[in-house]
């Protein structure tokens, strides 16, 4: 897996863009610079491989152009979620300003397809097809996102069709896409890209579940900020669901808290999560949909040990035991 | 000329977009129903027709795509521009809000390549390429355009290609794509492609002469708007080019004046430019890349009869006599 992860990240690395306008191109630099682990392309070449492409650099095309859709909307959504920074450097709203945010976002999109064009002709239609469905799919989930934090409250198949549609299509695609470039069958494609979106779906709730319990020295952001901000994820999503009449009153009253009013917002949260095994349900449920994703790569009929890389790289997204 | 124009009229009128999100779909419903004049889709159809694609429809959702593209890029260079209207109607982030132009915008320019993903598979990895190409150079052009406000003066050679890149190659671009679709070989595509780029540019010199000169009876914009935001045309380009020392300060006090501090700013500027002859020489420009443009349809090897279509559109954008 290892050379995969070197030969994207010197791909990335390698790219070359023009040197004018520079307030087009040098903020497409600077973004792709921030780094980041790469996941999404490393799944395309994971997939390409496992299903024998043959010459994997065939699938470095398609696989750049997962990561340049990538960040492009992160772009865009630290635009609308007005966020300082990302990766610990500004943002390019922050960095230069609005209108430079918007339009090297799009020279980002506009660029992530001009690797697929780079791809092998006979299979461009399809990679196009497949890309187009995910790229409109991870637009409706940013926009649902949004729209939930003006709502008092949504439902949990709401949140789950949510984060669906903003994080996981993407993995199952990006996976997809190595498929395609391999020539896997379409029964195989569909498996593979369930797969990526259930694995989708079960990082996102730990994700959701290390912002209240991770460990503050490896969780990267600040633990307990979604709490702080009243972001609906599973936790509180759940808790509103399952809480009782007696509870509504001390809910109501963290939410409308700020930490300067009551400075054991986070403790006070803490403690109600406690009480309806939160933090269970949420683990759970990342369990069910880690089963669901491991049966879909088991029901593919290829010989066990092509698979491993992929079962690797997923238990260590997830934090299983290897 | 005009069931093809009625073909795009209807098709874009009919395209479905899905209900939910609604604030994802809602404003890209509203910004097509806003109209506009979809001539570059009708270039598209013209050309595939012009080179002989037999069945016409085939080339629809290329010229989809290139007015969905053109949309995009509308929405999001309104948000740029701070434009409160288009078309006599809000826009998209006045109607909504930032973020939601964002978005559509984004969901926009997918939907663009998701019609270049329904043309006929075999032809879709030449118009993937020849749609990347000129998205990219839209940008370019739209980055320039934003730097050039902000820069103290610029040079006609700058001018010429900011409004090459920002307007005029989506317009060979569009007949480009009708050409590929209809097996023009790559030297008409080349020469159709100019054609287009050098009418686009001339199209550019007359909007330019008719913020100053036009009818404010049929213009559609307020007569004397650039000149009253000091907007880099060609007009105030090739005045500061040619200016005397003698009239240095004169235009310096105009530019540094606003309409409610010297009601005459428009009247005076008008002066400056007939005292120059700036009018005159922005006719013969747009008036040679008229005959660029003419001279590349000349030189595609096929019947007259053929080429009315397209020369009576052009007339008809470039104002000239039949």
């Amino acid at each position: 897996m290892q050379h995969l992860q070197k030969l994207i990240f010197d791909s990335i690395e390698n790219s070359q863009f023009p040197n004018q306008p520079a307030n087009l191109y040098d903020p497409i630099r600077y973004f792709l610079s921030l780094g980041g682990k790469r996941i999404r392309p490393t799944l395309t070449l994971l997939a390409a491989d496992m299903f024998d492409i043959g010459e994997i650099t065939d699938a470095l095309p398609a696989a750049k152009s997962i990561e340049y859709f990538h960040n492009f909307s992160l772009v865009h959504d630290d635009v609308m979620d007005q966020a300082p920074l990302r990766r610990g450097k500004q943002t390019v709203h922050e960095k230069w300003n609005l209108s430079v945010a918007i339009l090297s976002g799009d020279g980002l999109l506009v660029k992530a397809y001009d690797e697929l064009a780079n791809c092998n002709p006979g299979y461009i239609a399809d990679l196009l097809k497949t890309f187009n469905r995910v790229a409109m799919q991870v637009c409706e989930g940013q926009q649902m996102d949004m729209d939930y934090e003006h709502a008092d409250s949504i439902s949990m198949e709401d949140y789950i069709e949510m984060i669906r549609l903003k994080t996981s299509v993407l993995l199952g695609g990006a996976l997809q896409m190595g498929a395609i470039l391999a020539d896997a069958s379409l029964h195989d494609q569909k498996l593979i890209y369930e797969f990526g979106e259930y694995i989708g779906i079960a990082f996102q709730l730990q994700d959701d579940v290390l912002d209240a319990y991770g460990n503050p020295e490896t969780f990267g952001k600040q633990v307990g900020g979604d709490i702080l901000i009243n972001k609906k994820t599973y936790l509180l999503v759940k808790l509103m669901e399952i809480l009782k009449e007696e509870d509504r009153n001390s809910l109501q009253n963290l939410l409308d808290s700020t930490l300067s009013g009551n400075p054991n917002k986070l403790k006070d949260m803490l403690i109600l999560y406690q009480k309806y095994n939160i933090k269970s349900l949420a683990d759970q449920l990342k369990e069910s949909y880690t089963q669901l994703a491991f049966e879909r790569l088991s029901a593919i009929d290829i010989p066990n040990d092509k698979k491993k890389a992929l079962i690797t790289l997923s238990n260590q997204l997830l934090i299983r035991e290897q």
